[in-house]
């Protein structure tokens, strides 16, 4: 060995050293990976969130950016909001006041829990404490948020009416709650279908209530189908509210878009409600700004303490310029709800002939639609177009999702998958669906309207 | 009895029928309280959150409401924001593109992403990916929350540094966590103290730490006391994290606030600390808009999902306009951010002077205060004026709250108890400080100075 030469000495030096620095890379990769995955299991979800996974909107929002299809999916106007409430943000941002650009109350900037109070005074005919009895929320969804993580404890059931809209279920979930789903379902299959054809079954809904029942979640008008709760149908489910004790969390953020001779009842001015309704309405869908996220739940102090101690660990305050805005959009409407100037009455006239557009345009093509009486969606049924289309391409699970997939990546046109809106067992009863939002531009009905007539051609 | 005349008999009988009214009127008042206190226990906060209550800044802000002190407590400027996000936002009002009005991405408005991205990618040196490590939240209150929620399990400990932020306690709490306290105390009494004096006690954090460990809380520049963490401190700190595999939540929302030769590390970039940071910024706090309540969280994305779906479950998305008109600010500092025009560095020169006017005049009143080397607050010893004032009026728990209370009254002066700041065990740490916030107007802070001046007198 001594005699071999330093050349060569040197070589398989090198060569050993190669191969243990490959061999110390591969035990780093491998000790790197091992700690990353202890690393990543100890900072996995909690208990409280497994499950959990991107809802349906950050799919089809992600569709929509690939693809650009027109998009009727996701529920927001595209035109510019009514001018007065804009031009009231800006002149905020202008304003020499420098306390509206700070932190403003917690619970509601005053000047926007007055205007509430004023507006929804008259609406329930009761006298609403602006300070104790209205939060104001990062939208109508933190004011689900904030009412089921402020009510729901661990094992509480909460009752839920399908199709929801999608957060309700996660929502209740985190806040260990039980969800126990009835399904809205049509009583007719021929002929013109509208929203009031969707009915809950009496006995299926009673038997959901018992001890254990703490909630029960209402959306009228709805979101998918477009249904106002008509008052027999509130009073019975008012009637198993007492009898039980359960709470009643009304969603009611479409409340100014109600069409023909439906009636939009709050829920809490039935007898004996007031004291077990939280009810949560919306700037977003009031004044066609949805990207402004201010929302708020009002009813009896009692329970709005509850959401109170929650938005002041979740949030704590709200955007003060917008609350400051939409306060002043609420005064402006409040000299002139009787009005037909009004926007939450010119609004719904508007939203009207849309509806009957797209109800025409829809069934033309052979989607066969429910005729909402109330909100801005509208569900179709595709099923009759399935010969028509090889959905083989797509690999989702729930019909629904490849219609709607295919529709977007073939037809450009968006639509909403239905299935999302129901839980899992139910999921089957939404697939021949697709949800279609006609808070649009004319102009874009009308290339909706053309991208379907290629069908019939 | 016959022949009583039928005058008296209707006499008795309407006593009687009084006295039933009464009876049934008590009975239905008793029933009806007996059904309340059913309906209000059924209804009571659940198991998450009780123990709950309003916090501090609710109880001092109805005091500033009510006795219109000159307000040094809530940490806000009295002065209007750079013109230029002003602007921006009236722009935006204005804009003729109505997707500014409208819901944006859910994680966080594309153009705000991308230039946090840009901005934090230079300062952590780091390529951060503006889709899966940045998450825009309502405030940086709701990133704590997205970050506590989404992180923290039922029975996991988190170590919180007192004094603290008030919000992480029922943060923690609420997500079923056990804090530990550790508090920084003053190493010297005598002379001038800064913030660089108040210390952890190495022996005792290292006790803290024990495999339930989840998360450390690190605040830096610190509230309330202006303590910018020197990279030893960082250092022993990212080395227990990295020891016991921690969590870091590291709340940086004062990041551009720095005196002197104190300089603001970011924990996340120093070694093996960029997996396991959470870091937390703040638009209010950066461009002295605090009621545009933005806030993001950065960091690795297998964290950052987490806190993603928190936020998809409480809040969805934040405000379209705000986002986009902070955005639009970033881009414009990014532009100079080596400048001294650029906000981030001439925002700390002005705020040198006001914190040396501040500390002079608190000096000169015998409140001796803290120097901080960053943020906007300092806090003042009052100990030494005890004996010129009677606090007796004030029914509170704990001094700090006697003394700002009486100061509030008496001398029209607020500043904010610090023992709100301490976990139970060590509320006493706080009872001879007060904290004052020094982001006013040079005119403010005169006031103060003249109202301390006649204790002097």
């Amino acid at each position: 060995m001594l005699s071999l030469p330093t050349r060569l000495l040197c070589q398989q030096t090198r060569n050993l050293q190669g191969k243990q620095n490959i061999l110390s890379a591969a035990v780093n990769s491998l000790h790197q990976k091992a700690t990353a995955n202890i690393t990543m299991e100890k900072f996995g979800l909690p208990k409280r969130l497994q499950g959990s996974k991107p809802s349906v909107w950050n799919e089809y929002i992600a569709l929509a950016m690939q693809y650009k299809p027109l998009n009727l999916g996701q529920g927001f106007p595209d035109e510019l909001p009514p001018s007065y409430v804009t031009d009231a943000l800006a002149d905020i941002a202008k304003s020499d006041n420098p306390m509206l650009q700070q932190y403003t109350r917690g619970y509601g900037h005053v000047r926007l829990v007055q205007a509430l109070s004023k507006l929804y005074s008259k609406l329930v005919d009761r006298e609403i404490n602006p300070l104790s009895e209205i939060l104001i929320t990062s939208g109508a969804y933190e004011a689900l948020y904030s009412s089921i993580m402020g009510h729901i404890d661990v094992g509480d059931e909460v009752i839920i009416i399908e199709p929801f809209f999608d957060c309700y279920e996660p929502m209740v979930k985190m806040a260990g709650g039980v969800p126990r789903f009835i399904a809205l379902k049509p009583n007719k299959s021929n002929g013109t279908i509208t929203s009031a054809d969707w009915v809950l079954d009496d006995a299926e809904l009673e038997q959901l209530f018992n001890n254990k029942t703490k909630m029960i979640i209402l959306n009228t008008p709805h979101n998918p189908i477009g249904k106002v709760f008509h008052r027999e149908e509130l009073e019975r489910i008012a009637a198993l509210c007492r009898k039980w004790n359960v709470l009643c969390l009304s969603d009611e953020v479409y409340e100014w878009m109600v069409y023909d001779d439906a009636k939009h009842i709050r829920i809490c001015t039935l007898p004996g409600m007031w004291e077990r309704t939280i009810t949560i309405g919306s700037a977003g869908k009031t004044f066609s700004v949805t990207g402004w996220k201010i929302g708020w739940a009002y009813g009896p102090a009692n329970l709005i303490t509850n959401l109170q101690m929650v938005h002041q660990n979740s949030v704590y305050t709200c955007p003060t310029p917008i609350q400051e805005a939409v306060a002043r959009g609420f005064e402006l409407e409040l000299e002139r709800l009787n009005s037909p100037d009004c926007y939450f009455n010119s609004l719904p006239q508007e939203l009207k002939v849309k509806r009957d557009f797209m109800a025409k345009f829809l069934n033309d093509a052979g989607l066969k639609p429910t005729i909402p009486e109330g909100g801005y969606f509208m569900l179709a049924d595709w099923s009759k177009l399935g010969n028509k289309i090889d959905l083989s391409s797509e690999g989702d699970q729930y019909q629904d999702y490849k219609f709607t997939k295919w529709m977007t990546k073939n037809m450009g046109l968006q639509g909403i998958p239905p299935s999302a809106f129901y839980g899992e067992d139910h999921k089957n009863l939404g697939e021949s669906f697709v949800r279609y939002c006609f808070i649009k531009k004319q102009e874009n009905l009308e290339k909706a309207a053309e991208l379907l007539k290629k069908w019939k051609s």
